[in-house]
């Protein structure tokens, strides 16, 4: 870190940490939804996604948990990944036409992200996507509780949420602290169904949320430095053993804890926290619908293979140092390329999921737009380096082949 | 961690998460004082301790931003370390009287452990030692808000408190969901006056906490086991800087921050975290009021030799090949015996406490006594291993010598 004496304003921003989820967290963590629950409302909207919950017996439990407290349930399900703006119309309108105070979302990221829309939504006398379009703030909101069934976007104890419009093949993220969830149900063994292929993702995206805090100029503090390592170490060991022991308690748990924190504000108190691999990902998935988790594992090692450079290479030298165990005595430029390659070997054969772009079906016919898009109004995306249109083609371009 | 597919019982316990208080870190922290209390009271009672805040600026400040926002301010002062019951029962006093809402204790942990207990008296009509004496539940209590001062005992951020009873001489900790603080303002700057002593008292505090939860057989998590070393690291690393340069921003930064989560209980939550060492040093405080973290110090290395057995020897090989950097390869025993070398170098050189209790005025004559104290009426301190009285006799003994 440098010369001693340093002032804040050289390397640590000034931060309000208020992370105020409440987190049932273990085998028994659904028998607190109906004390939790009435905390909040007399009526609630269960939302969640493709009916598997029906099949797996998570459905009944809930219902038997609100109805037991004495709340009236609603219901929307068929919220799809990366969920679209329309059915947070639809949830916004039962809020309205019914009076209902709270939102029990049961799924992954994409339920719980749609929910958090339709929280602001309800109290909100315009169209939800204004709050993407016009960047309305999502405040005030009707209280969020969720039931995790995936560990992957952290949306269980964040404020954030993304929401994709297929009418302007835009997906964008926006949130508020009152739309983080109040309380969270966390029980591992609800992820033992989660297929091969969506925990890979999942592992994927997880990583990908403390990169993009962890890759970062300014704004380091130590201790959260090493915390990002540690939450990283546990995403790399457990990744693996979920995918081919589904049913390893050990693993699912300490992925789905590691899933809320790599994302929750903690980590990145102290920093920008600029991100820059998520939203050039977001046009990958919003022009061709592709999993989240994969587009990240496939950008990732590009992006970082780009943004290596002298002024950058301490920070891969400190990931391949204390996370994948490289020998510190080596040059450090030499450290940070075994370091790439190591993330690589990570995605690609660890978590098995696909290296490149044309092996999920996308060639280049579409980067110029998604570049710009990427990019935003501004021209250029801050973060870690800055990147214009231009930079991210050319992390597309490299996307596309080994 | 051995085999898959274990279950959850074999190592995990169910949890649950939920640590509300709000922190404003950082040089503008205590800006915020008059907006945050104004949320919780019109009439608040200012607790502190021996006037160094009136010197430093701190109290002006304090009493600015009460003033500016229209609060009315009482004041209770004189609050010493290893706090004394009588200074709760005149916080009571002081808080009963005049129908005050909340406390703002500004100082370090023992200011903010009395105002806890103050805090729960103000609802009680019994005397407050029986929080200790009868285990009355803490709760209700009124709000406590804090302005840390100094980085050591985490009570800026956690729900316990110790106190001392000089008539019994018992210094016993109790505390509840209810005490825990609603917003704290951490400012590093204010612990530039921290002396260098007390600084590296502050920072065997924190390391020992760590190593309190650590130390565990049962229901240990791999990611917070990683994230505990990445305290530790924080500590190992800043603490000898602080010393030598008090006036370092990022190492008092570290210090504070690692102090909080030190002890939340973020890091516990999976495991039973039975402390063993903190009972024990509480005896030697209560008897000769030493510094609570120099007790730590010298108890920590012998306690740990005490425990090292083929059953424990795994957390010394984490501790001394994640923490120390240690040679993975060589035998455990040799490892565990390297690590505890570390420690004591760490204490007693990097910090420079006292290495043993003779050299700060300590003999066997209370040994009885005192080991029979420290495991309380049950005989046993049930822990990472279990001491009865005479074990603890033992770790005492080997503690008059280095």
């Amino acid at each position: 870190m440098g010369k001693n004496n340093k002032k804040r304003g050289d390397f640590m921003n000034n931060f309000t940490y208020d992370i105020g989820t409440k987190i049932h967290f273990g085998t028994d963590a659904l028998d607190y939804i109906g004390e939790e629950a009435k905390k909040y409302a007399d009526k609630i909207l269960l939302t969640y996604g493709g009916g598997s919950i029906k099949k797996n017996g998570v459905y009944d439990k809930v219902i038997k948990e609100l109805e037991g407290a004495g709340i009236e349930v609603f219901e929307l399900s068929g919220i799809q990944p990366n969920p679209r703006i329309d059915s947070v119309r639809e949830g916004v309108r039962i809020l309205k036409e019914n009076g209902i105070g709270a939102i029990l979302a049961v799924g992954g990221g994409s339920t719980i992200d749609a929910s958090k829309f339709m929280a602001a939504g309800a109290c909100a006398d315009f169209d939800p996507w204004k709050f993407i379009s016009e960047k309305r703030p999502m405040s005030p909101a009707i209280p969020l509780l969720s039931v995790l069934t995936m560990a992957a976007t952290g949306s269980e104890m964040d404020c954030g949420g993304v929401i994709t419009n297929p009418e302007t093949k835009e997906k964008l993220s926006s949130g508020h602290a009152d739309t983080r969830p109040k309380v969270s149900f966390l029980n591992p063994e609800l992820t033992y169904t989660v297929s091969k292929f969506q925990t890979a993702a999942g592992s994927a995206d997880i990583l990908s949320h403390i990169f993009e805090t962890y890759f970062n100029i300014d704004g380091t503090m130590f201790m959260l430095d090493r915390i990002m390592e540690a939450l990283m170490k546990t995403v790399i060991k457990y990744g693996p053993i979920a995918i081919k022991d589904p049913e390893n308690y050990e693993a699912r748990a300490n992925l789905m804890w590691a899933s809320s924190w790599a994302i929750n504000d903690f980590i990145s108190d102290s920093s920008q926290a600029a991100w820059t691999v998520h939203p050039i990902e977001h046009e990958l998935s919003a022009f061709y619908d592709i999993t989240h988790g994969l587009g990240l594992a496939i950008l990732t090692p590009r992006w970082m293979e780009y943004c290596l450079s002298e002024k950058t290479v301490h920070k891969f030298v400190d990931l391949g140092v204390n996370v994948f165990d490289l020998d510190k005595d080596q040059e450090p430029m030499e450290i940070a390329r075994q370091t790439i390659e190591k993330v690589k070997k990570f995605f690609f054969e660890d978590l098995g999921l696909d290296s490149n772009l044309r092996k999920v079906g996308i060639d280049e016919r579409h980067f110029d737009e998604m570049s710009k898009k990427a990019c935003g109004k501004a021209g250029v995306k801050k973060g870690f380096i800055d990147l214009r249109p231009e930079d991210v083609k050319k992390i597309y371009e490299m996307c596309l082949e080994d």
